[in-house]
């Protein structure tokens, strides 16, 4: 399924489309070796300081969150693939983060980043995850670490 | 200093609309009872999941972040007032984030907001906050934790 | 079942006997309020300076940890009675750290400690808790937060 | 330095015999490829249920603390290395740490384990570390995340 250009484009459409905030940040989403990469540039309503060009922490930790989601999907999908396109989307729904810590390196003040993620531990109700961005020219900007919730698969046909 | 309107107004102006994040999200500060309060409306733009109408995670962090941030210039303010405004509004700069945590107790689907914090610790160079953010009903939606380097203060007067 | 002397004192028992740990350390368990307060003195083992005679700070972490859990019992106790204590005292085995975070304050020098916790959630999957570590002179030396998960409760009756 | 025998023995001595909540525990410090490491042995009082023979997350949590700190003492080391012993070692008493995660990846069952950290920043004052606890399986039973104070380093030649 994670090959299946259907699924990435699918998962992209949802990512980027139909997310409101991840698009209004323009959170790009792509699968590279197997993993979830979220690549954005810096846009002016983004930064905490106009003068120092410098991204809000905020955004920081809100695309943490959002390649760590996504990267959660991923593992789902590789541990336990779906048969269908639409059921395998609809386990989006069950992730929620429970929380989220974030570690700030250095300003982020390049002109684009990406962030990725590796899931530490897929179980039934918890997963955890740790999460990395850089900047364009590779310098780590910050990393984090989060545990999210998994609600019980929807085992039944909803519409 | 904390008590005069001036020096509230103009925390307010740079606050709402020279940080860029905090004016793209429409926060709203105001000190209530020596204590900041950061106050938003739900928007489109800021959902996790248009069909729950919850915010995403990464805005409930940016408004956890900028509460704390802003919650420790007041906190400077109390215990090492400045004679004039500029000075003392100067050290807003002097703030970053080194790390930050949030938990996410209940799904944030209300229309509107309201965070605050409080600093349990002010150092020389390391300031501690807890953060709660809740919705217009009163149900505490998310807890946070942050720890914020304050560089040295600029002693000479910078234009 | 909160109030009643043979709860505490079951619960006292299993706290500081049956979890070595816990006995390692010293602590000391009690129900003040509705809420579970732990107090320990300090001991020669638990420095990690012993010329500055404070606490290594992973014990800090541990009496956070320690008082989180049994918080969380505590909590469930109130919301959901069981009938006999025996079925009462089974819970805490489904009580899991997810994480934890500690925010050290100030250097813990003092001879005793006393701490205690708010949960802030109590979920059927996760439960959130905040803690604090207080020294005897009243001083705020730790705070911290952490996800737990509970397991499903056991409902058939094993011995 | 890093590679002086005698500077890897006066750490381990300080280390293991030194600081006595480590020597509490039995952890052994090596370096490996520049890298501190941390084992232990799991021993009875070190439990957080006696059934389960699982570790107590405060001994997990105090453990990832530990490494993290020597990690930043090796790092210090490597950037900025000291012409003799003494003063190098004196460096030890400028780190605290500000706050700590750690996540709970699997139940810590195995008879030992071995920590290690990464620094992922050395600033002048604030240091970022990522710390990680595997069993003698090579299993990953928690990860963790802290940031440290670094004190202003003495340049008085005290005795």
């Amino acid at each position: 399924m994670l090959d299946r250009p259907d699924f990435q484009n699918a998962l992209r459409y949802i990512f980027e489309e139909k997310i409101p905030y991840c698009r209004s940040l323009g959170l790009k989403f792509s699968v590279a070796g197997g993993r979830a990469e979220v690549r954005f540039r810096k846009q002016d309503f983004m930064l905490g300081n106009s003068k120092l060009k410098v991204l809000h922490g905020g955004v920081t930790a809100s695309v943490l969150d959002s390649v760590a989601g996504i990267s959660i999907l991923l593992k789902m999908v590789e541990v336990d693939p779906k048969s269908d396109l639409e059921t395998q989307l609809r386990e989006f729904a069950r992730i929620s983060t429970i929380d989220l810590r974030v570690d700030y390196l250095e300003p982020a003040t390049a002109e684009a980043f990406v962030a990725c993620a590796i899931v530490t531990r897929l179980g039934k109700r918890v997963a955890n995850v740790q999460m990395t961005m850089h900047d364009d020219a590779g310098k780590c900007v910050a990393t984090g670490a989060a545990a999210f919730a998994l609600r019980a698969p929807r085992t039944s046909s909803v519409s």
